[in-house]
């Protein structure tokens, strides 16, 4: 199985961007579609969905908690059939805005606070598997945490990614920086593709962690994150585009 | 072909409410879900979705200008491709609550300004066409206007609807006026039945206004709407229900 | 000094009402104005104002958490600097809305979870004190918890409430139900004024509660609410109108 | 007098930023900061008035119509009574800002399609005089314009400002281009100062247009717009600070 690239993708909002997506598009395997809750709003998305279908990016739903001013950072306490309905809804809304494009979702990945209360609490990553479920689609995602067990057990395929940019705790768990440092992405490619190689990476007090990879994940906002996908690209070979 | 009863439905926000949804869905057929832009939210959806599904009445989508402080009813002038993008989201969003019901979109219908606007403005209409086109969907519209014209040239199934609690003006449009009076539930009743059998109404000028109508549309909102629906209910019969 | 009675007011969004502030106006010392966090708007907002400028009803900032879907209950997790900041923008805003009228904000009451965080979390009660400061105003809260320990000793002006329509915890907290009984206005009404004048109130286990509290808190929207705000008028007489 | 260097500050919104506010704050006279309903909260409000306050710059309120998604600059359809709630809204929000820092409002200048509409529009005109009366501050605006013609009649101080980084039509009105080339600091300083100097500019056609301004308006966001700042700086001299 060849490793991929995935990136958030479409996190602007009105006049606002924070990405330059058009000269990611083309490097990556997996787009992480925005879809209005965090960031993004019907015109970004539709222009996000058709660079991705240009270029023939597998498409994947980015829900979030509804938060546009804490960018879906922000832990909220939603009860879960709430939590349930507000996902349905995103993932529904940009697979309604793929019909034009002729293409269809091909996975499902939480963001922010969503993804991080995903690792840890069995309830919401049910919600998510719930969801998933619902729509037929596998879900990228921590390994070693809460949701890789609980996708698992719900029968959802579960895709674990790296994050080729973040550091991680020695329970697997990212450590998560408020001003990350520029990446280096020779040694941020090389770590990265140690990880899925060996299957373990050194957490941030030097012990291994297990990983259980098939997609690496390189935030497009990070200084130095357009480097890093371009490294890990020639490192990886060509992209296996979608057919649409 | 059995005349059918419209109602727009799950149009509160939050903890707001503005109609007795929960008496009126077990009497209508065609249950126009607002889909979060001008009222309602995921988890109204997710109830108002339930609550039809429950009754087999046929759900369509009732998208919006974004404009949840306005209801929806303030027009705003958004470049056709960006409101297409718009109504495209918001139709899937919907899409997406009903998949953990069984249930499929049975239609489409704009709420409000956008309503007005495609009556008037070919464009507009021709946005609405286009979305149909992509869910191959059907759309219920006002008679004799811009609206059953550019929907049939555009090759969309289109369902004139006879509005039970509003005025005609002479040239067919309807006469929105601010605070309706409660209506009479036995008189609207005949009168929109009368329209249905002989295709056409008086308008507020008196002259005889046609209608090519196979569904009347009630306002839950008005004052006497429920009643009139009953009315309505007991002279059209029992309802047709889909099959879920 | 005489016994008041407060009501948040203005809790409407666009369209939506959820109480009868015209009736209601007329009949209390201290409206709670709504400063569009957790519901109302600039239109709502006015029209609140104005009515209460008309009745010589003393007006306070009633700010919330930002949370329109979620009417500003949903506990969130926000830095104290910027719960400063928004809390400021609110009263500030509210503030504004007063100059037309020529009247002045008398004081500050915080709203739903943010309210009830402020009464467990001295920081919370501490920025609600800061902002209190800031606009040199008192601020209207629950005895006996850290809302009235802290905005003491911030040096802030403290006006206990009794909430006549909800239950006491043993610790003189509030038990908040969710669909609230009916009230009987008579005897919640006596219980109420007992509470005020004997210093104490039974707790949901029959333990007596000390209260201090110089206004009563009757909620619109509870069912029966409007009946108990006439009867305590009548019972503690004719209102002390503020100059405008 | 001495001509004054005007800019839009603090237009970011949650997590997005346009423009570098932090270079900029020390180079200008005027800050015009948005209340929110085009771009910014709370928490980016508080952090854009701390810095105006640090460097002495004078902070006016730059309010908008509701359109957060439309930055401001989509026309809308608002009666004139709610207007003038939604602005002193905005106007006391950020008033509610300053007094944590002992400073206040210095003036008020409508953003985007409020500020054209204004230019057109009597009526729109009048709202921002009626807003300015109450709260007893000057108006920034276009000169030969109804904006001034109406504030003037109306009473209100009116600054007239010139606009560097745009172009003029014949009619005096702004030649709005939806992508700005980059603008040369050098010839567009020489041409504000021009303008000032000589009381008239060239338009598109090349006709000369009157204008009246004590103030000079760059775009912060423009290509080139901190160089043009910086130029302007130099030709006018050192800032002329307020006391706080």
């Amino acid at each position: 199985m060849r490793v991929k690239i995935n990136c958030d993708m479409g996190e602007g909002f009105g006049k606002y961007r924070i990405a330059d997506d058009a000269s990611i598009m083309p490097l990556i395997d997996q787009a992480n579609i925005a879809c209005g809750f965090h960031a993004s709003d019907p015109v970004i998305m539709r222009d996000t969905v058709a660079m991705a279908a240009d270029h023939g990016v597998a498409i994947g739903a980015h829900p979030s908690l509804p938060d546009l001013q804490g960018f879906g950072r922000r832990e909220m306490k939603i009860p879960a059939s709430d939590l349930f309905a507000m996902i349905c809804y995103q993932v529904g809304a940009l697979a309604g805005m793929l019909i034009p494009y002729g293409v269809s979702l091909s996975h499902l990945k939480p963001h922010g606070a969503l993804y991080g209360m995903a690792c840890r609490d069995a309830d919401v990553a049910q919600v998510i598997a719930d969801v998933a479920k619902q729509f037929d689609l596998p879900v990228l995602g921590l390994p070693n945490t809460l949701q890789e067990k609980t996708y698992v057990e719900a029968g959802v395929s579960f895709v674990g990614e790296f994050f080729a940019d973040l550091e991680y705790q020695p329970n697997g768990h990212l450590a998560i920086v408020k001003n990350p440092a520029s990446i280096n992405a020779k040694s941020a490619a090389t770590r990265a593709i140690n990880a899925i190689k060996t299957g373990t990476t050194p957490a941030i007090d030097g012990s291994l962690v297990p990983v259980n990879a098939q997609s690496i994940c390189v935030h497009s906002d990070n200084p130095g994150g357009l480097d890093l996908i371009k490294e890990l690209r020639v490192r990886l070979g060509a992209i296996e585009r979608v057919s649409s």
